[in-house]
């Protein structure tokens, strides 16, 4: 069967959203107690019906190298993926980037107020801990703390809070491409650096393959970052459900204003290189994140 | 050897505060990445240096019944007051609480800014998780992740966050004395009683086990709420190393707003009562949890 990245991406987000939906009622998340359903429509508001999934999608494609059936990655996904809408919500607030507009949408502080917000965002993070500790997760205890480790790892004070900690000190100073370079790998790469270890781990990749796997997220994530800031330029606002422009008008520091858009698209081709070859090891098992990697330099939104 | 509760407090609030010196600096915390040192310094502020670790006392007390040492019990404590950490720091941010001052020292927003404030409190919490998930927790991984999933459950929207977003909704009605005992059953009872059974749990504690401390966790934490509340009534600021008189001045909505202070009492009394009485089947063992439902009950700050 050839590989389809369209039907990949449009089953992961199609799973994702389901099992979102599914998980984020106040049924689903009663502990101790019953969450009120102000936290509980925050929490939906901030995850739902938008994203395109693209941590679950790479965790799903680097359990594929390893033979591990997509269903059986949905559970991982959604952590990771949880992860994400969290920092979303918390880097949208006044205090922090102050974003009033997500995928077309009012953000969350809009929508609801800053503190229920915040509120969202913890509980979203810490879902997605208690999600990836639970059996469906993966049958082997001793993998599902590998997962808690890696997610933890990438998105914590070494992975992505730190990087977002990097960026906002970085509006005062000016920053080297190089100091550019390192907060992007963490601010955006380390998640999809986890998401793409977490796969891995799920289908107990060796030391060697994960290796292997990281220097293809990283270069991935960079190309990631650097499409990103490329499209702040050059995309519409229609295109891209949210406010462009924005790092120029605020003076925002990034590899693009560094070399600009020309030499950016470069870099962005050197780094899609590096990705592909980083998968050299795994022959057509890995098609889906060679094809996640040129999707990550191609996209318009 | 007969206990000491004062021994036991002093030895926990040492080893954590040991503990959590080591694990605060850039190198420890360091990922795919390094944290900024204004991170670092705010989770250290917001971490260090306070507090009587409660909850890291109860962990270990509940692992003493089932024999665990004291010293195989801090990486877990550890977990369970960086979580509490954090929801202090986010607790107090101006879209919440809005407190300036915490135990005599200015809040994590006040000593740096909101922004550092909403990312240390991130990172605290994630890395509560990526502790629990390291070997130093505990040996066996299927135990390390019934860890993950207890503290998952006590801090989410079904436990703690579910609680204060109870809480932040119950200022604009009137809640009954039920409702209100409901919200602190989530809001402080909820990590109180993960506390309780992480030790349990590390003790390898049978189903049964589990039934009795979760009962002395629950009666242990309403205590725990109530004499809180009626120490806001009748301490000094002095004696509590912060604002006092706050719930009546704020017109917030408490046990002790509801029945007054000296029926308050006589229900702070009965609630050790019944921690006591969950405790029956254990013996000698589970002397530390009776003398910490006791303090509970006397404390004055």
């Amino acid at each position: 069967m050839t590989y389809s990245f369209p039907n990949d991406l449009a089953t992961t987000a199609r799973d994702i959203e389901r099992a979102l939906a599914a998980l984020l009622t106040a049924d689903a998340l009663a502990g101790p107690g019953r969450p009120a359903d102000r936290l509980t429509a925050a929490m939906r508001h901030g995850s739902l019906n938008g994203g395109k999934r693209l941590r679950p999608l790479l965790v799903r494609q680097a359990a594929a190298v390893f033979g591990v059936a997509p269903e059986a990655t949905v559970p991982t996904g959604l952590a990771v993926e949880l992860v994400h809408a969290y920092s979303l919500i918390h880097d949208d607030l006044p205090a922090m980037d102050d974003d009033d507009l997500r995928r077309g949408r009012p953000t969350v502080h809009k929508a609801y107020d800053d503190a229920t917000a915040i509120l969202a965002g913890d509980a979203l993070l810490t879902l997605a801990f208690g999600l990836l500790a639970g059996e469906t997760t993966h049958p082997d205890a001793a993998v599902r703390v590998r997962l808690v480790a890696e997610l933890a790892a990438g998105a914590g004070a070494g992975g992505m809070v730190g990087g977002q900690m990097h960026d906002i000190e970085g509006e005062t100073r000016f920053l080297t491409e190089r100091a550019i370079a390192d907060m992007h790998a963490m601010k955006t790469g380390a998640l999809i650096r986890a998401a793409v270890r977490m796969g891995a781990r799920l289908g107990g990749a060796s030391d060697a393959d994960l290796t292997h796997l990281t220097a293809y997220a990283e270069a991935a994530g960079r190309a990631f970052q650097l499409a990103d800031d490329i499209l702040d330029v050059t995309a519409t606002p229609e295109a891209m459900g949210k406010q462009t422009g924005k790092d120029a008008g605020q003076g925002k520091q990034t590899i693009v204003s560094r070399i600009g858009v020309e030499a950016a698209r470069r870099q962005l081709g050197e780094m899609i290189h590096d990705a592909l070859s980083a998968l050299l090891p795994f022959g057509d098992a890995a098609d889906g994140l060679r094809a996640t990697a040129r999707f990550f330099a191609e996209r318009d939104n």
